[in-house]
């Protein structure tokens, strides 16, 4: 016989944020000098969140926000889908910006020393011009990546 | 110094439905004789599922979905929000619904003897008429309610 | 200047099971002749739901769960990560079960006439034997591929 | 005949937040003056998100999280279910906080200015000190308080 397994409760966790050393963020994800903290994952939803600190001309390479994201940029300019002029929304601090569940990101990029803080429902997919997947981050390629640097 | 703690992929849950006994569902939330088997708290995300049995002129009281709800009916007729002829749904089996986060159902009846299988992300607000709480059942309450019977 | 966007209460949905006909699901990602039935996508959250009919023999494809899927197998024997005896889940209908974020199924098979009821948060990302992604099967996809049947 | 509904990818929001003026928070959620900007509500989950402004000695009443809850909190410093040296957390800026579903706040109280923001999927629920529910605030609760003020 099998039943319903029992839960409890989980637990609070939190991280000084200043305690934690900024680690580079993978070069094959991301271009000129991106560095982050990740600060939690939770498996059962696969989410996790993070802050990024993105030093003037740096990028993130094509990705889909597989599952919504919200950031909250703390410091400079993100230019988002290629940033307001081109359709896409540009990001001066302090700016908030909910970018949603299969949202294409061609380019992503700070003219100016940048950091932001977001939250991530579900991977992101990294991948080509024409759409083929080159890396899936789920909140375990993220733990395993940073617990590895 | 607090950082980040790591995670593990949770294990998957299995439960032989026909292994495990109907109880009554509680009477302060519906009338005429449902019963349930409670199948999974999910304590992360707040979400549950559970299979009703309803027989002919049962219902459940006044309730808000506060977070979706998706429902498979495997047997018989329910009538949501009133039935199809009050702007609401009318399901027969074999029927899928999808109710949305803050649906407020004002009756939920069953005109032949039903059944159906539901997962809830967050909670139900059961209500009287002008809106005020009267139970607030999560996934915590319904554990609780479950194990308790 | 650019304030919080105004979101309404989304409105119910409802399928008629029965009036919408089984379709062949795509044999790039199961074998045997495994059929389906999509019966929601949630885009913001990123969710789906279908019902599959699944022959005696047949099977789906190595995947990946990217996001919690719950099952209610409602006719047959399922056999999950390799079934009981290999340390998976066996699955008799009528059977619940909790597949969890990043669970990975190399094999999934049907030793009976099988039928099942599936939440998924999140893609299917199904994978060669080494974990390069072969297909990423998000909501949009899923809708595309049946939309397109 | 009812069939599945198409569903397309949402559009992305951005919000500038210097350019939303503070505007008081409920005085029956909190105490001392709490200000706020809602930044995001997400219908189908139920999730939202606001940045608080919390002067030194200000607190938000007896609540529980329906629903996780992310913090990063900016400035100050902020005393959770009691802060450390009562088994809780203190969050010194720059921290970052999970709180679980379900869990229960007494009381969480700022000993400096401060401000945070913060990301909850689901609703808070206030209570009395017997558990019982005072106020609902779900994503639509809190659109409205604050397309009120």
């Amino acid at each position: 016989m099998s039943s319903m397994e029992h839960q409890d409760v989980l637990k609070g966790r939190y991280v000084q944020i200043d305690d934690n050393e900024w680690k580079p963020f993978p070069s094959a994800l991301s271009e000129g000098g991106i560095s982050w903290k990740l600060l939690n994952v939770s498996p059962e939803m696969g989410s996790w969140a993070a802050i990024f600190d993105c030093p003037e001309g740096s990028s993130f390479n094509r990705h889909v926000h597989i599952g919504p994201g919200e950031y909250f940029l703390t410091k400079g300019r993100m230019e988002v889908r290629g940033g307001h002029d081109e359709g896409g929304s540009t990001a001066v601090a302090p700016g908030y910006g909910y970018e949603p569940c299969n949202a294409r990101h061609d380019f992503t990029n700070f003219t100016e020393d940048s950091e932001f803080y977001m939250t991530f429902l579900g991977p992101l997919q990294f991948i080509d011009e024409e759409g083929n997947t080159l890396a899936l981050v789920t909140w375990e390629g993220a733990q395993a990546a940073w617990e590895a640097s």
